[in-house]
């Protein structure tokens, strides 16, 4: 199995991190985004929505969709319940993550961190937006540990994935008590370094 | 089995056609997002998202975030493939169309139908990603009639629901043949009128 991505995008660290904790083997190649390695004819071979990460199966074939690969990879483990309602209640943040806090969230560190812009020059709707993702976030785990059914699941991992790294989008994390306590208790169940300080 | 939601909602229609063509019974209740009806402690009781759709279990369990929705009731059917790798491949487009779709297409509709606000004022990064989108898909339907495993799936569900109202947001289709022949060939084979002329 390959992975294709780079290790300090979120959406392919979700994949990442779903193989390493699942024990899944998998060979990781380096595609550079910012230099146009995604619009090649072979990349779009590999992956007709021309991003990254994009999974190789042992059998050549190709998947796309940082949530789509988790839920494959995920399938019949701890991290994605075979029972069908629970297994929704993992897809309600899955989609909610890629409608509601991705654009936004890693939106702005994009800006930041990849294209090495200011704060202030951040998009104003993507700023507001994403401020309203991590304030539902930080509502949402107040009665709870983990995002759905009462234990670790693809929903956290999909979810700290960019959340760990809010700050470098220029949100501040600090004023969100229950949200940085689940980026800890997440990053200490799958053995990741701490980026809250 | 209950539908909370609004017929003008491409997001609310996507559940209602899955049941429909699924034969599921269900009640639907409007529900009036403009007024504050998804904000009240008793709807975000159903739903801590507070939106629409919602869908409410016989036995009083509640479902949200559409494509999660669907997901759940297609199972077993013809509209979800049980094979995983072919399963996953109808979740690309799920996850693309919450991702890179429905903010852009959705929001300049809404903008425009819902708000009644003008075509030109709609916001510029919206519409360029929203055309953006649309072209993705008239490139992607060129060697194919269907999104995904060569048959109507629950992604072409997910899609034609916005798509087939782009107009509304001040899209234009008519310069997108394989879109076009692709909204009339779901619409067809979910029996649903025709709203591109």
């Amino acid at each position: 199995m390959i992975l294709y991505g780079d290790l300090n995008s979120g959406n392919c660290l979700k994949v990442k991190y779903v193989a390493e904790h699942l024990r899944i083997p998998f060979r990781f190649i380096s595609v550079d985004t910012l230099s146009g390695e995604t619009r090649t004819p072979d990349f779009l071979n590999k992956n007709v929505f021309g991003q990254i990460p994009v999974l190789e199966l042992k059998d050549g074939r190709f998947l796309a969709q940082s949530n789509a690969i988790m839920r494959y990879l995920a399938r019949g483990s701890r991290l994605l319940p075979d029972d069908p309602f629970a297994a929704a209640k993992v897809d309600e943040w899955l989609f909610w993550e890629q409608n509601e806090h991705e654009f936004f969230v890693a939106g702005c560190r994009f800006h930041m961190f990849y294209l090495g812009r200011s704060k202030a020059s951040r998009d104003a709707l993507r700023v507001q937006r994403g401020e309203q993702a991590l304030d539902f976030m930080e509502q949402a785990l107040t009665d709870r540990e983990w995002l759905a059914n009462g234990t670790l699941s693809i929903a956290d991992i999909s979810l700290v994935a960019y959340t760990q790294f809010a700050h470098e989008g220029g949100f501040d994390l600090s004023s969100r008590p229950n949200l940085t306590a689940w980026v800890r208790r997440v990053q200490t169940a799958l053995g990741l370094p701490e980026t809250l300080h």
